[in-house]
């Protein structure tokens, strides 16, 4: 590369070397950026949801389209990530009526076959968004947030809620990233206590926020519970080696795991962040979907200690994560969701307000969605029973999903799985003999890898390792969705399970 | 706080010590998180669009609504934001009736108002992407990603466009951040040069990925055109200061500049970013809002010096940004957008696609509205006639409100403007006597922050201070949007003007 001096006619010789250049295309091409070259935290993150098995899947996907008969089956069954929608779950027509009209207005004036709630909401909502299509307020609109705010005080027996702590977002998803970015200070020496297994947002996000993972693990027998002994141990612990725990996360109910929290554990843990100072996140988008058991909001719990122990638990920060992904709603594509920041200093919110506001706003039709979620239709409206009905045959269906598949494991051998009590997922641990376990190290593969991939080229049947999850070191798991329709495919992985531990007996 | 010693009887002792404390509520809660806990780069960012005046004005709208009679005007004027629909733009009817049917299928079925394209549109977009609620593909819908590859080869005059290039992402802000947060590696040696005046998002994202800014200066008395000696020479300085440029960024059409850039202007930063192996970023959102001159856009000349030039361009990077929420479709809160990466490496990509797969994908109407963006009704096409009509009208408004604001600032003293060219926004220049910028300095405020508080609680006006996108120094800006309708609030921003340096004259 040419290269000049510093002289006083510096300006005049770059000139003419850049005239020098296009006249002789004399220049020396710089080399293209490398993955070295790129941000070490990204380099780092893992998320395994779309992971090597996915990204399989979606290889083998095309080798079916473009030969039907190549594999031993016709299509493939994503049953490795919650999205309901794209496994024939029809959305709820209220929702999609009110949002039609949200996004053409005309419709209030030359249609009319729209119920009058669905006619009425959308009026509502049109008067209180403006347009779809205009940016509104980065924390959401005011309306919106006040909805959102009434429904967790209905929800929580009255534990206030305030608009003014409630920040629309895209998904839980974009919560979480909020609460990294603004409570991590890129230091590893910051911690995030995540349970084991966990939901592999949380490691990617504390990678790329080049925080330290402290993982506690969730007690397998006893459902996936959670052990506060364990937890307050590892807290004092991590400062030994100079790692401060700043934030606690908790998956409730549970994902990977499909479990339910009882109100002890979650006063359990309450009481251990009031001591400690940790910031607890509240991942609540499977809130709806509770087969047995029933849901405590992290927001009630806290507010029924507040009340019983004056001041000791005034200073929890909590934040509740919802979604309009999950639940009945099952709206992932629409990237509707919220939080609920609970005990935060004003100067801490004023941070997350900036953040927001760099984003400018989260998808307004998604804002609109979150309302008609915390806002369905009443005992009473037109739309009541049919809404009723639709909600009932997707609860309905889930759970009778979620039991199907758990009485086929429960059959096999080689499997061990836990009841499931709610969110859309099972858990089963998958006991592979030691020669399994070493075939498969052979094959650079992890053991429960191993397994999946052989469940993918054998049936379609796409699931996730438990390795993406985490998982006690020695045992293997999978996490697969009980979303896909119907029981042949059920049938079919019990068929795979079976011939997998015959095949590989002996390997 | 109790205290334990490390013994074999640690977990009996803990397990009792938060028996005791359940026992006795005899814990001591600790501190809340302050300001000082919080991540440096969260608190160092900024963002001026939303920022110190934008807020007061917020305070003297709730002021109005309490008390209507209790300012010196009515309402509020949000001339600080490019955001069309809240200043009562409409909305393209094509876009809005597909998106319609999109959020409720039902009505191709029940509803035969809509034009036959209308409904082969939705019909089309329903069969490629199934259902809005969905999780589309991380990168976004294949389909869509083809229809954007289209339009860029044609609007590029053959360039080939490539599907698998194209990024959906929510607005082009989650572009640039996906960009920095890949390209940046989190050391304050990586450098990003950007146009100075430049949108905040640039420098509030650069805070938040810990990098380096390096500002480029404008040429305003050549309308805001960019000076390659400069840059080049920028690029040679900053290594001397152990720098690395990674990253330069313009702006095409400008914002807050109102410019658009020569062919010769882009092929001079081209050729520098060859040289020195720069990554490119074109934020051409304002692409469609031109009033003088010619767009060009970065890939376009690219693929010229290509052709021209074998192999000595080939190793540009480029990553070209465009948005539903600019141009004539105006759709802000759709949070729709795309981006196109050119000539990197196979391994950046995996990179970009991990990066987005961990936020699942972007919102998927949004992806329908940039589908229906880069491919508008046609010549022929049912609602072809009245698209037309809405576009030109919508166009040929900008034209004349960016000429009418232009005009009226060129008539007074004390203030100086360059002609627009484009996008939605006049940058003036403010004159400031030495007595106006002591007297500010004496209330707390930035001299041109000073004015446009003055403006806004005379007139109501929200306009944001040149201070937040960067200025030379000494010298005193404002950005404006001409979006507000009519003329009258021209009218009360000429007669403040004038009120304003009478009143401030003999300070």
């Amino acid at each position: 590369m040419l290269h000049f001096q510093t002289t006083p006619s510096r300006a005049l010789l770059v000139t003419r070397f850049i005239q020098h250049s296009k006249r002789h295309n004399s220049f020396f091409p710089a080399e293209k950026l490398t993955k070295k070259d790129l941000n070490p935290r990204v380099l780092g993150a893992e998320y395994a949801v779309r992971g090597l098995i996915p990204n399989k899947a979606e290889e083998l996907r095309e080798k079916l389209r473009h030969n039907p008969d190549s594999l031993p089956f016709k299509e493939i069954i994503n049953a490795n990530i919650g999205n309901p929608q794209q496994l024939r779950q029809r959305p709820l027509t209220f929702y999609r009526s009110v949002l039609s009209i949200l996004q053409n207005p005309k419709l209030l004036e030359t249609y009319h076959d729209y119920p009058k709630d669905v006619v009425h909401r959308a009026r509502v909502l049109l008067s209180k968004i403006g347009s779809l299509g205009a940016y509104s307020h980065s924390q959401g609109v005011q309306y919106i947030r006040e909805q959102i705010a009434h429904f967790i005080t209905k929800r929580d027996g009255g534990a206030i809620s305030l608009p003014e702590n409630i920040y629309l977002t895209g998904g839980a998803s974009d919560g979480v990233k909020a609460v990294f970015e603004v409570i991590l200070d890129g230091e590893r020496t910051s911690g995030v206590m995540i349970p084991i297994p966990q939901y592999p947002l949380y490691t990617a996000a504390i990678t790329l926020n080049n925080a330290t993972p402290i993982s506690y693990y969730l007690n397998e027998h006893d459902n996936w519970s959670t052990n506060p002994h364990e937890i307050e141990e590892l807290v004092q612990t991590s400062n030994k080696f100079g790692i401060k725990p700043k934030i606690l996360v908790v998956i409730n109910p549970g994902n990977p795991t499909g479990s339910v929290l009882s109100k002890t554990a979650i006063e359990d843990i309450l009481t251990i962040a009031a001591k400690r100072g940790l910031v607890i996140i509240a991942d609540e988008v499977y809130q709806e979907n509770i087969f047995e058991g029933k849901f405590h909001s992290f927001k009630s719990v806290l507010s029924d200690l507040q009340h019983k122990h004056a001041h000791l638990y005034d200073n929890v920060q909590l934040v509740s994560l919802h979604s309009t992904s999950k639940g009945v709603t099952g709206e992932c594509g629409q990237r509707g969701g919220y939080m609920e920041l609970v005990g935060f200093k004003p100067e801490i919110h004023e941070m997350f307000l900036k953040l927001a506001s760099i984003s400018l706003c989260s998808v307004v039709s998604g804002q609109a969605l979150v309302e008609m979620m915390v806002n369905p239709p009443k005992k009473g409206d037109e739309s009541y029973e049919l809404d009723q009905k639709e909600r009932t045959a997707i609860h309905e269906t889930y759970k009778s999903k979620a039991n199907a598949l758990y009485e086929a494991f429960s059959k096999l051998e080689n499997i061990e799985v836990q009841k499931p009590q709610g969110a859309m997922y099972l858990f089963p641990k998958i006991i592979l003999s030691e020669s399994i376990i070493a075939h498969a190290k052979d094959l650079g593969l992890k053991p429960d890898e191993f397994y999946c991939l052989e469940l993918l080229g054998n049936t379609g049947i796409c699931v996730v390792p438990g390795s993406g999850f985490g998982q006690v070191e020695g045992t293997f798991h999978v996490r697969t969705t009980f979303l896909p329709p119907g029981q042949e495919w059920i049938d079919k992985w019990a068929k795979f399970h079976k011939e997998f531990f015959l095949k590989f007996r002996g390997v």
